[in-house]
């Protein structure tokens, strides 16, 4: 499964543009999308019914506290407010949301709302975030429909010529620990 | 000028990295970024001194009353709060916003906050925003630190072999609405 972590999201013409450049010419299986221009930004990539388009809710960095966790008038944060709208954009069955590994308390408090949405996790490894834990979320809340992302914690294992062997080795050890969870 | 229209924003190493591609390789003069994930991902592109850094505040499209025009606990909008703080980010005077050429009432009642920001105005042309509307308001408020784009306004002006003279007379219309307006 191929994710183009694009970070997408402009005017409906030019996200069409952007949809069929992703799917059709880079055949991508999965893209991320940007929230904030709203429904008409997002429109063209959920045209795709057998793609999966994981837009940005709570994402792994510290600036998320600037807008994503800002406080909307009836209490709830801005985040909730996205993953309410993306939960109403999935009658196709075709989208995700991003969620930080690193915010595993909000991702507590929060995983009830996602309905069948599926999840991409980026955050473990370089970020902080902790696999176990993620996992044993899901778990524990009888949901399996997550994506962990490691970029750096693999890609960067190593800086010698060993850095193939590194990188596997690291990602039977990420699996291993996944499926011991399960 | 060359603006890089590219929406860009990610967590901070994957910024830096479209930052230098943006300006570094590609060698563009200024770019638009999406302010979803806050400070971290807008920083490394603020870097570069002598560019103009366009964050999107509101946009032109219809989907702008999706997230950009919720209201916050304060009583305040989204795109205001983000208004607020790209002017706390604009220290070196290479941030601008991008706001919706649509939306003059919001220009209107929001243009003081603006502070020293450019502003980039999309959504003249094809999308059904006015020159005269903007320019007006930009020159009743004694400002004029703003870029109106206009794209399929132009490059579609005919779809005949004409279309190179179509564009140029459209451009020197325009140039000359504004220039009577001034």
């Amino acid at each position: 499964m191929v994710i183009a972590d694009a970070k997408r999201g402009d005017i409906g013409n030019t996200s069409s543009m952007y949809a069929k450049s992703v799917y059709e010419h880079f055949k991508c299986d999965a893209v991320t999308i940007h929230p904030y221009m709203g429904e008409d930004s997002v429109r063209p990539f959920l045209e795709y019914e057998d793609k999966l388009n994981f837009i940005l809710a709570l994402t792994s960095n510290s600036g998320a506290s600037d807008f994503e966790k800002l406080k909307l008038e009836d209490g709830t944060f801005l985040f909730q407010k996205v993953i309410s709208k993306v939960n109403s954009w999935n009658s196709k069955r075709n989208c995700g949301i991003v969620f930080g590994a690193t915010k595993i308390a909000e991702l507590k408090e929060n995983i009830n709302s996602f309905e069948n949405l599926a999840v991409l996790l980026p955050g473990v490894g370089a970020q902080g975030g902790s696999l176990e834990e993620v996992v044993k979320t899901f778990k524990e809340n009888n949901r399996l429909n997550l994506v962990v992302n490691v970029s750096r914690g693999i890609l960067y294992k190593s800086t010698g010529t060993d850095f193939g062997e590194a990188a596997q080795n690291e990602i039977a050890e990420l699996n291993k620990t996944v499926i011991n969870l399960l």
